[in-house]
């Protein structure tokens, strides 16, 4: 097995999000459930957009945040995704660039535009998404870069971009190059994974030993399961993942590896502005400490860290000297 | 002379600010004086912009700001200012008429793109701004909806629009249209009305009496009158402006009119953030005052408290209740 070159290469959504605040009043009446993830058509995403107040835009994406957060704290990250050749997919390549993460997935050339998340921010710092994919969700084999993924220790895939056929395939490959190389997958789940249909191929990928390192939160567990306990469903994923992450919201989070299981709690933090991107900052702490050979305990207190400084912010990307914070 | 049915339109530039943080050695390293403007080359910005860190996009441009801060605090506001059709166009004509700015200028067809600001923030909370304004300096006289500025108690110019020849040629048509339907005339200095030639030509227009309401900050009153000395300046400048209002920066600002003089020191904040969009939303709050019939006192004061809401976080325009704040 050759050394890797690089410690996580991701596959995820290519996403600018479109950020504005409002009121509860204002989900109720365009029937978003708060804290949900929707998948809009242009027609729905242009009215929406409509509705919505002003906005501030800034590149997005679920593993695409993780790779900004895994370069922000000193790792070597790349990224495969597709945006369009447009003025909103030259903002998210720019950003990449700029945050010092490979990133050269070929532009999707004469279909739809970049993809766009219109996240609506409550009071209560909850974040409601609505997304728009475009060419994100175009993404296919073709697309990928078959020695960055033999070059890269761990393989990290999103749940959101193992929903439509194209990329969900191309996913599939991908685990089977890495494998094939002797790296591991990571995978985080959300809740597209877990509609019926997805949810039986994604189970036999898991009983197939195709997940080395699993994250989730607690929904996500109980739907990937169709378990209604915790506990139960924790156990019954423990026997198929040799590490499993997951994350309670403000209540922390919690780690199982080789009969090891550990929980921290949440890091403190002064404000709470904008939760977006906290799951993201978390995986790419507790990612970044893996790859450095740190114990379960530091993965999961580095995950902390970041995720506590992505939601005192707008954003879903860090801002400030995350590495500085990690002190890895 | 009919009665005016909203309070101010605005001309000016009408761009999308790209903002991201940098040390004071990358404006070293790339020549830029801090906290100037600078009008940058499609090629020239597009190399900026590659050597950027990661940006937030949000709408801009100087007096598109102070319409937004003017309705944001409740007053009746319209912008006229040109856009290009795509991506970033979109984004500036959403993020107006969210905020319920009356915004109908036509869209540009087949020339540059959007005008972008590619905004430099130093840990200091200076910004630098560097201009690449594309459609923005396309605006021509054929953009003008006269009845709009006929309709309005004040038009508003703003500076940075008076350099390029084509807008300039429309401002002074607009200043004609106002004056003839009897309503006042407010202007925004700038470095780029100070250059030799403009300035000129500027001097004639409120020695001929064109201007009823100049805003200016120290530096722009010592070029345009080409005085060392500000106090020396504003008597030169007073004898010829109806108003005259001076910014400070952190030392406050001061209003001349009708003899009356009288200087207030800046909001108290609690922390300086981006003290980009200051100026703009001092004059928003300012203007807000005066078209509610405020006192030259409360003018200032209500300006003092604009800006500093702005102050306190990235980008140009308010994100919190400006009209509560206001007590209008």
């Amino acid at each position: 097995m050759a050394e890797a070159t690089i410690d996580i290469v991701a596959m995820g959504d290519a996403i600018v999000d479109v950020i504005a605040s409002c009121d509860d009043q204002f989900l109720i009446d365009h029937d978003l459930p708060k804290g949900s993830m929707q998948l809009l058509t242009p027609a729905q995403a242009d009215s929406l957009y409509s509705a919505m107040g002003q906005a501030r835009e800034m590149s997005g994406g679920s593993a695409a945040n993780s790779m900004a957060g895994v370069a922000a704290m000193g790792g070597k990250s790349a990224f495969i995704g597709q945006v369009a050749e447009d003025q909103l997919g030259m903002i998210f390549e720019h950003d990449m660039h700029a945050l010092g993460v490979h990133f050269e997935t070929p532009t999707l050339i004469g279909g739809p535009p970049t993809g766009r998340c219109l996240i609506l921010v409550t009071p209560d710092a909850q974040r409601t998404m609505n997304t728009a994919p475009g060419a994100s969700h175009e993404l296919s084999v073709d697309g990928l870069d078959h020695e960055l993924i033999r070059s890269a220790s761990i393989l990290y895939l999103e749940g959101y971009l193992w929903g439509p056929e194209k990329p969900r395939a191309a996913m599939m490959k991908a685990v089977e190059i890495a494998h094939d190389a002797g790296r591991n997958v990571a995978f985080t789940l959300s809740e597209s994974v877990c509609i019926a249909g997805r949810k039986e191929g994604f189970a036999a990928m898991i009983d197939g030993g195709g997940v080395d390192l699993l994250f989730a939160n607690e929904d996500e567990v109980l739907q990937l399961t169709g378990r209604t306990d915790v506990d139960a469903a924790l156990a019954e994923l423990r026997a198929k993942v040799p590490t499993l992450v997951v994350t309670h919201g403000p209540d922390g989070a919690s780690a199982i590896r080789d009969g090891e299981m550990i929980r921290i709690p949440a890091a403190p933090v002064s404000q709470v502005v904008d939760t977006t991107g906290a799951g993201d900052l978390f995986a790419a702490g507790f990612l970044t400490a893996h790859c450095k050979g740190a114990s379960l305990e530091r993965c999961l207190w580095t995950g902390a860290i970041a995720a506590g400084e992505v939601i005192q912010h707008y954003g879903a990307r860090p801002i400030t000297d995350l590495k500085a914070k990690i002190g890895l």
